[in-house]
């Protein structure tokens, strides 16, 4: 038996791919290498778009989200000692960000797909892909030690930078446009009642910082770090020491801490590769790019991606019309780009780069003061927070 | 006898300042190395900020600049062979520019400081400060071979960025700030018609190139090139068919072609040096701070300096109040600042830079895309060509 979409990946992308087109008739297969337990708890982005907010909710995926997600409605920048609010709703329009973690967003997508009988299966590693040119592709999979083949019309792969999609369209039919940062972020999820409702931002000559949360009880926090640092050096004491004196705030800030839940390091990472397409294989989400934690882009992206692809294919599987799963590469790769550049832009204003020396940390200062000082420029940051509309 | 402000320099920095101070009963004496020939002929930038406009009219200087010069309510950003205008007036609320050279600016300042009975003294080379500590500072200087000394109350130094003026700084005292750009501004005037009403700015994979104009038959054109550029590689023919080229038009454009009466490379740099005072000398303009010419920003500073010290000296001499003398060097700073980032932002936007890669072109194009097509985007290049207000 052909299935209609066999999708590799059952992360935030490959799940909503599936869910939405099942409510429209379409059915599909996620191919999933780790168990059902790992995905649901692997903690990843947890700053959710208007646009995301809204395409979960109108897929049914609204409910716990709306119980326990937090509206954020501003963020603020912190430098040179000084606060800024950067107030979202007066700046576009109303619109506004959910602090809704990934994982909770997976869980509910699972419990979803299940409830409506579809096909996730867990432990199922893909060894390749055949056929990708012709109308009928394959996915080679094993699970449970048994090898596997799943037919399908098109295939869509939803496996991660790491995963093993992108590597199936030809090497000289791709191109790769990269930029790996000089650091990383050190990240520590705590029991920690968060110290500001919004997230703050801070830039400080020794490098940046993230005050976030998952709760209003859990504290997730980061520090820019050098991408090969060793945790070892990073005792939790120095890390709370560290948080407070990037914050920088005259007479010291009341942050609070608590025990640290996890520690990790998150690369730093621009990556898009193009087209998003070949044959009847199709990328979307982290498999065909990556932004930068900076600006909380990434997940954001991948159901922009999904949105897309999923109106294509509904088109094509109704009606035969090829057009927009054509455009699908050209129509997403426009967003990713404007995401890309919004994410490069975050990093750069708030990082510390050795490279560019004091020039550098100046116009950085200054590129601060004027973002925090002109309406227009706030409002560039605020409608690229919030989102920039969808492709269509 | 002492004279209250001894200036060095007569370019736009220093003539202004000598006439905004003899408008208010403040004595003063420029010194100027070159002749007044030299200086009434040198090729410089040719768009002044709505402010400029403004504080030259206002101090009697419009005439001329309102018969010849070329009111500009936009400019376009051409790239990827597409043609986009930013519109001043509605971005702004209403403000525009002038195109009127830097050349003509000196003339009317030497006709004004001339027809006031100003002392401008020509061929008069300064040899060195002394006392800028002390309330009696002397510039020594040699004029027609002969040693002499002007005895004065301030000393300011509009000397350029060569000028001795700021090197008088004790060097522990000076922090400089500065970044040297990889590439030139291959210049050239000719004797066309400008094809276009309005500047134009056009990124090419190539390099960038500037369309601009000193009068309706007198066309200004840039091109990048290396920093070491040997000009006996660019035959007229060369450079007119690189400009087509970078134009990047499909089906051509009609670049009117013309004798090329002057021809020269400018250097793109960005220079700050902190503070712009120490003791009873003064710096403003190029002295202080230099500027990649994209977005022509030079002259607007300089004449931003000039107005905040002007009001600086006027209020010292009349009440012997210091404050806003004690304030020049930091509330010129901040605006000096704004202008740095937009000059190396728009630098950053339209050359091309080897060093950033595939990645930071697909970057910079997702830049010019995002300018071209948020409103909010479109009004921070708008803002800031314009000019942001002044200081105080």
């Amino acid at each position: 038996m052909r299935i209609q979409v066999g999708i590799i990946g059952a992360g935030p992308a490959g799940l909503l791919l599936s869910h939405v087109l099942n409510l429209e008739g379409i059915g599909s297969v996620v191919l999933e290498a780790r168990s059902r337990d790992y995905v649901e708890s692997r903690i990843r982005a947890g700053v959710l778009e208007q646009g995301t907010v809204d395409l979960l909710t109108q897929s049914g995926l609204g409910a716990r989200m709306a119980q326990i997600g937090l509206l954020h409605r501003g963020i603020e920048l912190r430098f040179r000692g000084e606060r800024h609010r950067i107030d979202f709703p007066s700046l576009t329009e109303g619109k506004s960000v959910m602090v809704y973690a990934q994982h909770e967003v997976v869980k509910d997508l699972i419990a979803a797909r299940l409830a409506a009988g579809g096909d996730l299966r867990f432990e199922a590693k893909v060894d390749g892909l055949d056929g990708i040119d012709t109308a009928a592709p394959s996915i080679r999979y094993t699970q449970h030690g048994a090898a596997k083949i799943l037919d399908c019309q098109v295939v869509v792969a939803c496996d991660g930078f790491h995963g093993i999609g992108r590597t199936a369209i030809p090497s000289e039919r791709l191109r790769v446009y990269e930029r790996v940062y000089p650091f990383g972020w050190l990240g520590i999820l705590a029991e920690a009642p968060p110290s500001s409702d919004e997230l703050i931002y801070a830039r400080h000559d020794e490098g940046f910082a993230l005050f976030s949360m998952r709760s209003p009880t859990v504290s997730r926090l980061y520090l820019q770090c050098p991408a090969d640092v060793d945790l070892g050096d990073w005792p939790d004491a120095r890390i709370w020491d560290e948080l407070e004196r990037r914050a920088e705030i005259p007479g010291g800030w009341p942050l609070a801490r608590g025990p640290v839940l996890q520690k990790g390091v998150t690369p730093v990472r621009s990556f898009v590769a193009e087209p998003m397409q070949h044959g009847r294989l199709f990328l979307a989400g982290d498999a065909a790019h990556i932004v930068p934690p900076t600006g909380a882009k990434g997940l954001n992206l991948a159901a922009a991606d999904v949105r897309t692809l999923s109106r294509a294919l509904v088109r094509w599987f109704r009606t035969g019309n090829e057009d927009l799963l054509e455009a699908y590469s050209a129509t997403a790769l426009r967003r990713v780009w404007q995401a890309e550049r919004f994410s490069w832009w975050m990093t750069s204003l708030l990082h510390r780069f050795d490279e560019t020396g004091p020039f550098g940390q100046r116009i950085q200062l200054a590129e601060l003061d004027y973002v925090t000082s002109s309406q227009a420029a706030m409002r560039t940051l605020a409608e690229n927070y919030v989102g920039l509309p969808f492709a269509d």
